[in-house]
């Protein structure tokens, strides 16, 4: 791979930044290398973007909206980058998820950025790589980085984890169901927006804006923001513009109660930590006494022959 | 301490019981030790009981109902202990959450243990000595382990982790508010009990049980059971007989659903995980060079100066 120029990627060149790209998605420690010699030498030019989670089951209309939405910002000037996060993606070739023709009209415009989702492997899994991504966009000066999540395992709660911003997406359903969403991924949300206010689901979608904001007004808030729930219709264009305005709402409120950097540092400490402790674990499981014993240990649990404190015990004393 | 005779602390000898938990609660190694010998030995006669963690913000009337409830089970002939989580107790002295005569009824019954909360310290903390408290009556024969929790900190979780059954206490109010409840502590619920279910509040209760009933439902449940939302009113001991009759019909199944033991073994293997790493990180903690290095790291990612992976590798490497 040829030499990245740090001044090209810094004054926006696309090549520059999808090779870049390329070098923290690789899993050879030679690449792994050189994308921290990059990311260490932009580090000060980053930062400066908003950063938006967006969840949503599939059916919900998670492309036409972002599609929507990335349009709207580009047509303000703002040049937008769309990431993707899909633990579940094929390790060789485009994952669903991030596969541009998904994004016809999005991927045609020069102020837009569309990045599929890489595949797992190293430390920190695919969320490492989202992160270490999301920095070199901003160093190529994207100002809205747009990180998109399919319902899969633990992916709402490691992106939600990167972003200033996460917002959940339904669709009208103002019954029972919980239309599929995973108990604990409406906690996360600072909104949600319900898709689809078109057509005969227009009334459909009001009510369900008021169960929901009911729910919110029980479960309550610990912080300056009570999570908003807003409709729209990605498909007529409608209302994107409201959840644009929602979102510099908070991004102006949360800066004001200096909410904004603390919740980033407290992002950046918490995942510093969470590799150390995965760095730790890589050391311990490496060790062939542990991997050894750490099978007996669990089933001894199991059958209720030790406690878990002495078979961690037992583990730890191997080091 | 003299030695205790195993074979009269499954007897349900009240003394032996009491020595054995002082032993659990003791931070001395030796102590440690003795316990973790005592623990091994009981294994075999310990998880028979049912575990029901109870959580509620003060002014709920805890106290009240755990009275009327522990009366109601001691009189279907049910030996029951009553353990208390609070990581804010005071580090000598009975904690207010376990004074016995908060529960002056219970405490005269043949059939009731109640325990103060544990002070914090050793690995694992209040949870790790609750834990084992709870094996310990377990093995004299309580069928019934009540586990209190005070909102305060990470105590619900903590608890929620070690029953098998978790119930949150509410007082009615079907306003907007939330009663002080955290964010998340509904979740953990499979049950909200809205106690004072008495004299003018009764309607209130209706509603209060209308609206959370509708919020559970819209939170949906990845599991057999939806968490119930029932009224009682603890000082008139009024409907006490329901909310055992729905955690035994819980109980029931569960075991049908193979769930009651899942969950049990689950909850098991994740101490055992947390545990493992409480003392990794203790070891690396107690590394002098660490020790110094991760002030330093911690303020670099918070400056913007490194990436939390650069500083983890950093960390890690003085291992």
């Amino acid at each position: 791979m040829s030499v990245i120029k740090i001044p090209e990627l810094l004054s926006g060149n696309r090549r520059s930044l999808a090779k870049a790209i390329t070098l923290v998605e690789s899993t050879l420690d030679k690449h792994r290398e050189q994308a921290q010699d990059i990311l260490q030498q932009v580090l000060p030019h980053t930062g400066k973007s908003i950063r938006i989670g967006i969840s949503g089951i599939p059916g919900v209309g998670k492309s036409t909206f972002i599609e929507a939405f990335g349009l709207h910002l580009v047509k303000q000037g703002l040049k937008t980058a769309v990431l993707a996060v899909d633990p579940s993606s094929p390790v060789h070739g485009g994952s669903i998820l991030g596969d541009k023709t998904r994004m016809e009209m999005l991927s045609r415009e020069n102020d837009a950025f569309i990045r599929p989702s890489p595949s797992g492997g190293a430390l920190g899994g695919v969320a490492q790589k989202t992160r270490e991504t999301m920095l070199l966009c901003e160093a190529s000066g994207y100002e809205v980085i747009i990180v998109e999540t399919v319902g899969v395992g633990q992916s709402e709660y490691e992106v939600a984890a990167m972003v200033d911003f996460f917002l959940v997406l339904m669709i009208p359903n103002a019954g029972d169901e919980l239309q599929g969403i995973k108990k604990g991924i409406i906690e996360l949300a600072d909104a949600l927006v319900i898709n689809k206010a078109d057509g005969e689901s227009v009334n459909l979608a009001k009510q369900t804006q008021r169960h929901y904001r009911n729910a919110f007004h029980l479960l309550g808030s610990n912080s300056f923001w009570t999570p908003e729930v807003l409709t729209c219709s990605a498909l007529n264009h409608d209302n994107i513009d409201s959840v644009w305005g929602m979102i510099s709402n908070y991004r102006v409120d949360a800066l004001k109660e200096n909410a904004f950097h603390e919740k980033r540092d407290k992002q950046n400490i918490d995942w510093m930590q969470k590799l150390i402790h995965e760095m730790l674990e890589m050391k311990l499981r490496q060790n062939p006494d542990v991997l050894e014993q750490l099978p007996r240990q669990k089933s001894l649990v199991e059958g209720g022959q030790t406690t878990p404190y002495a078979a961690a015990k037992s583990i730890i004393s191997l080091l």
